[in-house]
């Protein structure tokens, strides 16, 4: 039995903290606690540096997204890097773009750091593929026409489209891909397939950003409005009568603005 | 035309905010700027009542939920409340627990809103779809071996079961199911006609709480689960492998704790 008298020692924790989609102001209060009581901080690319300000002067801030021209962690190093510094340093706070447990790696992340000895905790975040679509008046479900919304990512670990989106364009949920514009062709056709050519479809790129960029179509015309509005990723997509709340809000606005300067 | 020459005028605002799932530090900081600045604030049963601290002393407080023995405001009577309030008094906060574009009528209440010349703005909140899963340990993806999850409201306008559940049995989805206590027998029934009677399920009954209740079984085990834990409404349904991280982890936090006392 080893007994541990330096004072000095801390417990070494690791909690994977959800950023949000990129407006500063769409992260936690939970998120911000954890922040500030970090000893160490790994961040991917997604997050909005920002947030960074939360933490302590003394806080080691280390990046490990990817970013053109830097140095690129692999996940291997990401988990080594984790419980090394958890070790040295005491509380590492994992920071991520959106949720950490939607497509984020978040778990396998925890579940290394618990076989080498770490506590861990999870703070979820606010959601890219909920939030981006809302904040363009978008919502995913609406009483009466949407019972449901099912969230998909286009790419799989072997770089194939998901077999899921199939039986997605068959179904009535609203359908969001992320990662998904590199396969948008392949996707159109899956819902072509089912004769759901006039389903509306937005693609939201760098949402709640001040570089958003939107376009909405259809199921037929979308890739026109990718290719005319030069939108790429990251973006979020989303096929569904829902899009069209869109179009109701910003009418009525629009009427607003126009009653007020008359 | 007529020009307001009132100083105390305030643009009639609605602005629908997300109080996330119920632990109130998962509020986010956009949502709580919006707290501030409420002349009023409607609210309901499912939100944290400890939020309304960051509201200001002189903010007119309305709750308009659910609540037994209480008036029970209809949705009409809430759309008419925020346009008339609105108009009286200036910023009208509609608080609803979670996000309120999941599942919450905040689009409904928007539109409503829109149509009688309100500005209108949402912010979001964490979903409880998401989160309750997460502080459970459950991530509802997870690399390789889930690509994509459905959540879908147990109860339609209806009152019936969802359609999209029979084909959401069928997909490879983490599938969450949202008020759907009611039907589970019918649920776990669509899930053992497609075979899956050994795939783990979580209930997860008023989540991060400090009354959270919590069952873990399997498609056949699951209503006996519930019946011995007493488990019931508010509650969250999940179905899928990512079910099993939750164990594993706890599996390796025990081991831990064990360590540490020897």
């Amino acid at each position: 039995m080893e007994t541990n008298i330096n004072k000095n020692y801390k417990q070494p924790k690791l909690t994977v903290v959800g950023a949000g989609p990129g407006d500063p102001d769409l992260i936690t209060l939970k998120a911000v606690k954890a922040l500030k009581s970090a000893d160490v901080v790994l961040y991917d690319a997604l997050v909005n540096e920002e947030l960074l300000d939360y933490t302590n002067s003394n806080t080691e801030l280390i990046f490990v997204g990817k970013r053109r021209g830097c140095y690129k962690y692999q996940q291997e190093q990401i988990n080594e890097l984790i419980v090394a510094r958890a070790k040295s340093d005491g509380h590492v706070v994992r920071l991520k773009g959106g949720d950490p447990f939607i497509f984020g790696r978040g778990a396998e992340e925890m579940e290394y750091a618990a076989s080498f000895g770490l506590e861990t905790a999870v703070v979820p975040g606010i959601s890219s593929s909920l939030a981006v679509p809302a904040y363009q008046n978008i919502p995913l479900t609406k009483r009466g026409s949407t019972e449901s919304f099912w969230v998909i990512t286009g790419t799989t670990k072997e770089h194939k489209l998901s077999e899921d989106v199939e039986l997605a364009a068959k179904s009535n949920a609203t359908v969001v891909i992320l990662m998904g514009m590199g396969k948008l062709s392949e996707i159109v056709t899956l819902f072509q397939a089912e004769g759901k050519n006039e389903l509306p479809v937005a693609i939201i790129q760098d949402g709640t950003t001040v570089r958003e960029k939107v376009g909405i179509g259809t199921v037929d015309t979308i890739e026109q409005v990718v290719f005319e509005n030069e939108l790429s990723n990251p973006a979020i997509i989303v096929f569904g009568e829902v899009v069209s709340h869109r179009e109701q809000i910003l009418e009525l606005q629009n009427k607003l603005k126009e009653e007020l300067v008359s």
